[in-house]
């Protein structure tokens, strides 16, 4: 496993999905974990260290209101998290100011509103740094995205 | 002891005197700490046990920012646990919801932006259900309170 | 009585009865109230001091726009009084707002936008201060919250 | 008397100075109080009665953070009551929704944040209303503001 | 007519009618009228100088958006004037900044987002500075409010 | 073409519409290209150079999220660029504050969130300023606008 | 006269020069009035008549709190108006949405909060459309920005 | 190098100077940049690709107002991007919506406002994936972080 992908509600499901398709989509192994900040703290402890054990170098956080999760797990380890901000409330921003706001020395890589899938892709782009295949997928990724958005936009649109 | 407050940095000192002050005046003992749920969760947990062993009955937490000790501590404990939102950016608005958008089951008790008096008195509050002599001293301090601003701005002011 | 509810309409009743509910869980006995203090004002006053002669050691009130019922209810009671700030505008941000602000020595502990379970759990945590059995109750409902979050959610969960 | 002037505390005389200047330049008699709906609001509401009393036939009332003061006065007459948002906080928007929400059938005529000088010219407009010395009063120097203002400002500017 | 009532658009009547319905109440004849201050700058000015001349002694003012409508009527008239922010995007805060936030000497009195009955409210109470026929109906209307609210509500509510 | 509409994705078609209107009622040529500053960055520069070459001399462009699209463009033309936020998340305010807080010297005209009609009547009455016929049709198109409102909302509605 | 800049106060003078340097800087005549659009109307109204017989292509207004100035102008006139938002409370928030978010078919042309040299910038733009000069001076000056920018920064600077 | 830092103008090198530091502490070879997105974006391309060749594994961008260098400099490489939100106007809101709402797989990275030295932390984090000898230190840096805030703060402090 490369990633873990943490978030604390069943009901996260539908937004948090769109990490593990990043994920899937350059070949990249991934676990998930519903476990929460405020709930389970010693589960969650517990399972930071086990990740970290089998080989775990991203992880992946989504919470929302006072969305600590990202925060705490970010507390106990010196992998880069990546902070999902999961909107349940004011639009999200109290999700977005609980994650990005963090104290000197313990920072979140923030993505935005409910867009997991941009937590993936960043987890992806940090991986590809040591793994020439995955960056090789990305520079491949991104010329196709290019050429795919040009063929299906083609030279201009009706309006 | 009955008081633990918590707090994440020696710069917030001055803004957390308030509820000191208000445990003083109602001669409430109290201990404070300053510790961080991110820098030192290990020794915030152990902290959290040893208040607890040592007879405190409420917890008051203050945090800036992304600030997460108050719910991490309640998380931890099942005392009440009353949050400050301490202004360190956006006019410590981040830090209110942060501290007051708490998932079910885990409250803070949040008070103003700031204004940690307002979390002494509410430990003091919290404290006098079971304990008369506190409940006297907070009657005669309301009584006070309206006495004395009654005199002090007397039958109207010069405007 | 140990607890009142006081909401200021019936149409908050879906809102707050996650107060009742949680009340209940605990076998906190409760009475609950539709008082409004910008329509009768004096009503509340009364009901105040009524359920204050009945035992009440914790008030929770609820409201939402310019949320006036917490604080107008904190300035004629020194039992600790918890806000519900009530979504009705502003994804609720007026309420907060006009609740959490509470001037110097009139606290009133808020618990998050439309979050009325909350406001129960805190109000049996402030009881659970002179009351082993609910002190049990609530250490065995967080051992349980526990256990039953990691058996629904077990080892990982498919993404 | 024909307008009170409530605020909640010497430190908004300055904010609240405006309004009482507005009533001086047209000659509108006016009393002001330092009262707050939480510290005192036994003597609010007696005061309240006494400005009644008095003839009093409009209410101007400031306040910051929470602002529950006009609203609390509106509760407690039939007179219109025009609320002064005070900047404590959040730059006043905190005082100008806890002022300007309120529920259906108690209204506050909300001006802007520190505007107190508004308060007082729509005192005065409400005043006009039954009475054309003031009414004479307001076309002179609404005539005059706008001479002034062509005076002052002439035809152009060197920029 | 005592009351004119504006508002810039068709979509705005369901929003606007409950300041008729709060005229209706106390007998107090009204007018309304669609009309633009960016659209028909010129059909509102004309119109503005015919309530008055009719004997309009109060007016009121809806709109959203960027909404000028009310500031702009009371750079027109002494007479005062009352806004309504019309919720059409952001909430309403647009609409409500937009109105509240008017420079020295040239108010508005700004109600609740949405909450025409209260503008209606507000003038009703206006009026009933000079007319003891409304002065009785509004205490009247008060008094019934509260009886009315009591016997619905109750001496409590099952939760 | 005179004026050219830049959008980022085919979901933004029925928002982006409104400008294509505008443009049409007018007989000002345009063309539309769903070009993405993040997605396809080379073929959004070789576009606008194209645009140019085609005589464009007005461009437009829609954008949520973090909208960079006007601001993209804007830094490589001397054209004035008409910016529309559209509204994917909080209500529209990230891509307004991401389209108009432009640094010194690269300006973007912003228009209201989800407004592109707007957009389309700015490009018109910058064209006006050297073509008279379409100063004509403008000036026409205002005074309809006025004589319609009037005719459609005659002397007054019922409320 | 090509450009009229207006503001509502001599207090703006500092902000708004930026939009006189811009027009400065590549030649462009233009005329500078302190007008409100509260205090005096039928004089703004009368200003611009006066500045479209005088030969104005663009017209800049300033304005600060619920600012109506620009909105008001576009009402009265089919040249393209482009608006500042000055800040004077909530940083100028308030004046933003209040300039931006204008009705349809009555544009504002919206810049960056203080940020009038934008204004200044986006009217020579609007003006080069039928200027060759002012396109050869900004295709020059955008030429010269980048080439002194890349001189003044280097290769790199130490950090 | 092995970090490329971008910002905008030598006003923000006091905020930016925080990345470097962290990076210095790690002993991560660095280079920086003044280039805008908006002003120069051909050379801001042209650097991109050299930092890409000179080795450069992480990008750090930090950016005020609409802040589009992050994103832009996104949309040019597959590097993982980290983008810093400077205070500028609106306590930093306006660049933290702008940096951190990137649109679907164009992620960027972002920390809190103006919180650069997390910027250089979590690119050192991102780096030690692949780097034993920086993650010993992160680690060794996190232990001495929890050894020297607890001597420093102790087992309590007065109050």
């Amino acid at each position: 496993m490369k990633v873990a992908i943490f978030f604390g509600s069943k009901s996260d499901i539908d937004v948090m999905r769109g990490a593990a398709n990043a994920l899937k989509e350059y070949g990249v192994e991934y676990k998930a974990f519903i476990l929460s900040a405020h709930r389970v703290p010693e589960k969650l402890e517990e399972t930071i260290k086990q990740v970290e054990n089998d080989g775990c170098q991203v992880i992946i956080a989504g919470a929302g209101l006072a969305a600590h999760l990202p925060g705490v797990i970010a507390s106990q380890t010196i992998l880069p998290v990546i902070g999902v901000p999961v909107k349940a409330a004011l639009g999200g921003m109290d999700a977005l100011l609980s994650i990005v706001q963090m104290p000197k020395a313990i920072p979140v890589a923030t993505v935005g509103i409910n867009n997991s899938y941009n937590a993936g892709m960043l987890a992806v782009q940090m991986l590809s740094i040591q793994d020439n295949v995955i960056k090789t997928k990305l520079l491949e990724a991104r010329a196709n995205m290019k050429k795919r958005f040009i063929e299906e936009n083609g030279e201009g649109v009706e309006l």
